[in-house]
């Protein structure tokens, strides 16, 4: 890698996981080779746009000869850090946490999800998937004995407020954020992706004005 | 406006909502007027790029005397079309389904939900929140009835490919897809915001990947 991962900027970090999925998809399809400007027009993006971007990591592939889909999406898994077993826990049994759970491809990802965290007693002790449901109670005993670096938390904003300081105190670094608890403004030197799908509504509210106005 | 929504860059526009959130709290702390370099630090940007930001919109607020939140808000607000009541439905009463309805505040968002739509016969009948859940059997007949304009589409990539086209062809223009169905790229003249929270999880993956680089 020609450049130091913290010195990308976020528009290209989040195009790395659809090049990704873009890439799987056409290995399965048993496409070998992909010119720029193909993947270009699959990704809706410009051929300009996808060199520069893969240019940021030290560049793939010869001018003029395509690349390797297989290769290509090796390297970008592998700049995605998606060969590491990052021990993960989730925080929140309800129906985001199930959603999540039921959805997700957790060692796919890098991850490798030991256990969901609720206060629900009706559902403690029971499993979601193959993963046990525990009470938060235990979450410090849990921290202690198996050392998780990463939590999803579907839990609401107080919830958070209360168990991010003291999973961050237990070792716990990277988050993926549900709540709308500024996890990276209370705290340096961990790593923080939030989802906001309120937000997603209110863009797409935007982009059907959008469209409107396109059509009058 | 200066201009119009559909020449405004996608950057600007996925902050327009983080811009919402941030003003409804301050209004609610009962801040009145805010300079863009507070505005700047509350948000994580710099006062340049919000001044940018907003200019795309006609500017608002006299250089030197700050924003009056309540207006800027309102203003936002506007432009987001969030004073509009669009007529949605909701495609999948699963987890996710149910972590919508149950989250989501539609009418805040330029929405008016109207009903829920599954093919599992044990909750179809059933109300989420004030919701009923109708047979997606019904689905041509209830919108040639309602005229539902926008879709939230909380069903797998399969039941998209299906079901996208049809509405499509009953009028529906708007979709929150969190299917992997990419309905911008097989139609045009729809307004559509994917969210992938599979590639949330592999853009931690990175940050932490980072953070661990960067400790290194």
């Amino acid at each position: 890698m020609n450049n130091k991962r913290s010195e990308v900027s976020g528009a290209v970090i989040r195009r790395l996981p659809r090049y990704y999925r873009c890439l799987l998809r056409l290995e399965e399809q048993g496409t070998v080779k992909i010119s720029s400007r193909e993947l270009a027009r699959i990704m809706d993006l410009t051929a300009s746009q996808i060199r520069q971007d893969l240019n940021c990591f030290g560049g793939f592939g010869q001018q003029g000869y395509g690349y390797s889909v297989s290769a290509l999406k090796e390297e970008i898994a592998r700049i995605l850090g998606l060969d590491g077993r990052k021990k993960m826990i989730l925080l929140g049994a309800g129906n985001l946490g199930k959603a999540i759970v039921g959805s997700l491809d957790f060692e796919g990802s890098g991850f490798d999800l030991m256990a969901i965290f609720d206060t629900n007693e009706w559902v403690v002790g029971s499993e979601i998937r193959e993963y046990p449901v525990i009470s938060t109670d235990k979450l410090e005993d849990f921290c202690h004995e198996h050392h998780p670096e990463a939590a999803i938390l579907c839990i609401p904003q107080e919830g958070a407020e209360l168990l991010v300081p003291q999973l961050v105190e237990l070792g716990v670094r990277s988050f993926l954020n549900f709540s709308h608890y500024d996890i990276d403004i209370e705290f340096s030197n961990v790593a923080v992706e939030n989802v906001y799908i309120a937000d997603s509504l209110m863009t797409l509210s935007y982009r059907a004005a959008a469209l409107e106005e396109e059509q009058e």
